[in-house]
């Protein structure tokens, strides 16, 4: 049994610790933010934690009802950039808290008048010290290169916090770890077999919109890593404006289309996929579509939807990597906490 | 001779014209900004535009001294949010100024009261009438499907007006055209070079940081657009939070290294590059490596630097494409104006 595997299978019991454990810190927190009522939100991170800053971005539109936008550490890292923050709430996701650019980008946006959060897997970290604000994703320990419960972990703290901030309904998350239990179990043979459709595969797109994108970056984040794959994402949109043209007939491409407005969005995607002859894997609604491979969602609220949407994935680049003979606990190159300013 | 052939070589004179036409323009728009005074920048675009706002995001972020961040139409457009949006600008760049996304989103952030700017190719587009500031790159009628000289327009436009905002120093870039010129002429055979190296390529990484990660990001999309090639830009420190582990032995991967802090950035990126026996292509400082394609870059400012390092890679694209036979004019699948939302 691999590390990735098990962290894979606990990710139930994590998303139950995070209902129990986040909540409690958030009232101190959602009272600062409410205090001092932010008038944008900027957020930075690198990696898997991007992916969770993306979802958390379409949380902070829709739910908190704040501008938002992911910003590039560099500005500030490489070229010493110290904007004007009074008033912007900037938050730093990383699941060791060790990256040093964003502990620069917290302290550096922090003595420019930001307030600042850091969304950790690491209360002791240094970037949890830096920040003004903690939130612990209570995933535990985790030991696999490719992060998986560290994921849905911060996918399920950051969208506590929004909902809270944004005087939502915390119990909409409740059956979330039955649902992730129940999506495991029916993921395994699909995961099987989507890892065999890409068995032979170079190259493959991944596309979604809205809150699903940040599976769709995930997905593709979790292939590469683990089996070599260049697995391209593309927003929805963003993959009509140019880089449809590059699927090839008979090539993979994976489209992740929840219920609700992200996934309907996705109807002409789905539309100009298969007219360009693309092997076509469907997680979610097939709508007319006769998909190579598809798998059906369960019927949660769409903002909570990636939670879910990335379980059969993330199993998909496990047995793809075991098939190709890699070591998904360890990809060549890699380690856990990668340092880069 | 093709559309993109003829509107690559016009570039230095689309450039003058930029340098000419712009300025003019810019004094109402700077007034108009100063007076209201944005904490915050937010940029909107699709496609090649896109990758001009990533530009425009560093400088507003550097120049102006404003955080931005890129904002996707998507929050607004499918799931309808409405951001309060006062003291907030919002840009929106578009060649064609058609965009029903961009649109929706300029219309809804003027009511949600954030200042406007449209960034287009078309004053009378849509998008221009309807933002309340409009900014024309002018880079002339564009007909070949990938975009070309209306990529440099905009970057220059937006660099005229970040800086003239800022209040740097505008003749920094009267030397552009005359350089732009030097650079194509001296691309011609490098970009064969490049285009021969690339063949037989079906995949490509394409990394810089800093502004030169416009350029990383517009050269892996006119190479998917035109030549059909899976090229997948990475900002250098993203590259080595996972997407590294994908690179095999005997990839292609192209960097970009322009002098100043974003190129020195990506000096241990290009020692994991080659660690990973990639087959090292470098536009810019080649350092201590010995890659099997380089082309130096002109000493120009940093900043300024995208607007001639996207020449010679537009070149590779396009002589790529007619080596592999496929029409760079009208990539299988595109049109000139995408109409998503």
């Amino acid at each position: 049994m691999t590390l990735m595997a098990t962290e894979i299978a606990e990710q139930p019991e994590v998303l139950e610790r995070v209902l129990r454990d986040v909540p409690p810190q958030l009232a101190p927190m959602v009272a600062r933010l409410r205090a001092t009522s932010p008038r944008v939100v900027l957020l930075a991170a690198r990696g898997t934690s991007d992916n969770a800053a993306l979802y958390a971005k379409y949380l902070v539109e829709t739910v908190v009802g704040l501008p938002a936008g992911l910003a590039s550490p560099s500005a500030m890292t490489i070229y010493g950039a110290r904007p004007d923050l009074r008033n912007v709430l900037v938050v730093a996701v990383s699941q060791s808290g060790g990256s040093p650019d964003l502990l620069e980008v917290t302290q550096a946006a922090r003595a420019s008048g930001a307030v600042t959060l850091a969304v950790t897997n690491a209360p002791r970290s240094p970037l949890a010290a830096a920040a003004e604000l903690h939130l612990d994703v209570e995933a535990g320990e985790e030991r696999a290169v490719p992060a998986t419960k560290s994921y849905t972990a911060q996918l399920l703290a950051l969208w506590l916090l929004c909902t809270a901030w944004g005087k939502g309904d915390l119990t909409a998350a409740e059956g979330l770890p039955v649902a992730a239990d129940a999506m495991l179990m029916r993921s395994a043979d699909p995961a099987d077999e989507l890892a065999a459709l890409l068995a032979g595969a170079d190259r493959i797109v991944v596309s979604a919109r809205g809150f699903a994108y940040a599976t769709a970056c995930e997905a593709a984040l979790k292939l590469m890593e683990t089996s070599y794959v260049a697995a391209h994402a593309f927003s929805g949109a963003d993959l009509l404006h140019g880089p449809i043209a590059m699927v090839a007939p008979g090539e993979p491409a994976l489209a992740i289309v929840p219920r609700g407005a992200g996934g309907a969005a996705m109807l002409p995607v789905l539309d100009r996929l298969r007219a360009a002859g693309a092997t076509l894997a469907i997680l979610g609604d097939r709508g007319r579509h006769a998909p190579s491979w598809s798998l059906s969602l369960p019927p949660v609220d769409e903002a909570l939807s990636p939670i879910l949407q990335i379980l059969p994935l993330q199993l998909t680049a496990l047995r793809l990597a075991l098939a190709r003979g890699t070591d998904p606990d360890l990809p060549r190159r890699l380690s856990k906490v990668t340092l880069t300013r």
